[in-house]
C-alpha cells in the first residue's frame, strides 16, 4: 500500500476497494482481474484505487496481510484460555475449519498469491509456523507434545489443516461432519502426545 | 491429447514438446506462456504442437496426468515388497520426498494448474487418493492402522508431504536433513498406529 486513508470516508473507499477486489479476483482469477473491474465493483473513481496501491499485484499482497492477520486473530481468540497445548490444537484445528468455512476466498486468493506474487505467499505460511512453532516449543518443553522440530511440526499440521479443508470444505462434495472431525482430532492428539516411543529413543 | 504418436520419430516430437512446455511453464509461468515458445524449444513446427494438443490448457493437464502416473508408480516401486503398513508409510513418505527433489516443476505444474484448471487438479489429488485409502483401508482391517475415515487420513498425510515439501524442499533455505526426516515419520508413525484411545472409544 502507498498510503493509509486519514478520513472515515478514505477508510470506507478503500475497504470496498479491497472487498471489491476479493470479489473480482475470486470471479476473473488474478490474471484477467483489472484494475478497472475492480473501481467499478467498488464505485469508486480509477485514479483512486491508485492513490492507495501500486497495481494489483500490491492489492493482492494486501489481501494476503489481512488474511494472516485476521486467521491468527481468529484462532488466538478461539483458543484463548484453553491450557494444554492438545485441547489448544484440537479447538484451534475445529475454528481454523470454521474460518475457512466462511472464507473460501482466501484460498483462492493465497493460491493466486503462489503463482503471482510467492513472496508474500511464502511470508504468510512463514508468519503463521513462527507463532505456531514458538507455540509447540514451549509447549514441547512441558511435556505436553513429543519432541521434535517445532517449525517441522507446524508445517506438518498446516499441511493437515490445508490438505482436509481443501478436499471437505472448498471441493465441498463429501462434508467434514463431527464424526470424522473427531476421528481427525483424536489422530492428531495421538501424533502430538508424547509417547512411549519418543521418549525411548 | 488429441492423438497418440505412431512412430518412434512421432514419440521423439512429442516428448519434446512436453519437456519444452515444462520448462517454459516454470520459467514464464502459465498464463505468459505461449505455444510459439514451447514449439521454439522442442524445435518443432508451431503446427505439430497443434496436432497433439488442443492448447496450452490441454497440454498442462498430460503434463498432470503424466506427474500422476509417474509418482504413482515411483511410489509403488519403492514400497513393494514391505510388508507392514507403518513401514510401507516410512518409506513412501522418504521416497516422495526424494521424487519431490528431483521433480520441482511437478509442484509448480501442479500449482499452476489449479487456477487455470481446477478440474485436472482434482483429478490428481483424488486418483491419488482413491488408491491411497483403499491401501490404508486394508491396513485398518488387518489392525495396523488407527480405524478412521481412510479417505480423510489419506489427505491428511498428503498434506503433511506437500506442506514439509514445498518448506524444506521447494523453498530450500533450511533442509530436511535425516534428523528432521526421522522425527517426522516417527510422529506418523504414532499417529497411524492403533492406540489405547482409538481402541477405548
Amino acid at each position: 500500500m502507498k498510503r493509509v486513508p486519514t478520513t472515515e470516508r478514505g477508510r470506507r473507499s478503500l475497504e470496498r476497494i479491497l472487498e471489491a477486489s476479493k470479489k473480482v479476483f475470486a470471479e476473473k482469477g488474478y490474471h484477467k482481474a483489472k484494475i478497472y473491474d475492480i473501481a467499478i465493483g467498488a464505485d469508486v473513481a480509477y485514479g483512486l484505487v491508485y492513490s492507495y496501491f501500486e497495481g494489483k499485484k500490491d492489492i493482492l499482497a494486501e489481501l494476503v496481510r489481512i488474511i494472516n492477520h485476521d486467521l491468527r486473530k481468529y484462532l488466538a481468540i478461539r483458543t484463548s484460555g484453553l491450557r494444554d497445548r492438545i485441547s489448544v490444537e484440537r479447538e484451534g484445528f475445529r475454528a481454523f475449519f470454521e474460518w475457512f468455512r466462511e472464507n473460501k476466498f482466501a484460498y483462492r486468493i493465497l493460491r493466486e498469491a503462489e503463482i503471482a506474487d510467492e513472496e508474500i505467499y511464502r511470508w504468510h505460511y512463514r508468519k503463521i509456523a513462527e507463532g505456531y512453532a514458538e507455540r509447540l516449543e514451549k509447549a514441547m518443553a512441558k511435556g505436553e507434545v513429543r519432541r521434535m522440530d517445532p517449525e517441522l511440526l507446524s508445517y506438518a499440521l498446516m499441511g493437515v489443516a490445508d490438505f482436509v479443508g481443501k478436499r471437505y470444505i472448498l471441493w465441498g462434495d463429501s462434508e467434514l461432519d463431527e464424526e470424522k472431525l473427531d476421528e481427525l482430532l483424536d489422530a492428531l492428539a495421538a501424533m502430538l502426545t508424547p509417547g512411549e516411543r519418543a521418549s525411548s529413543r
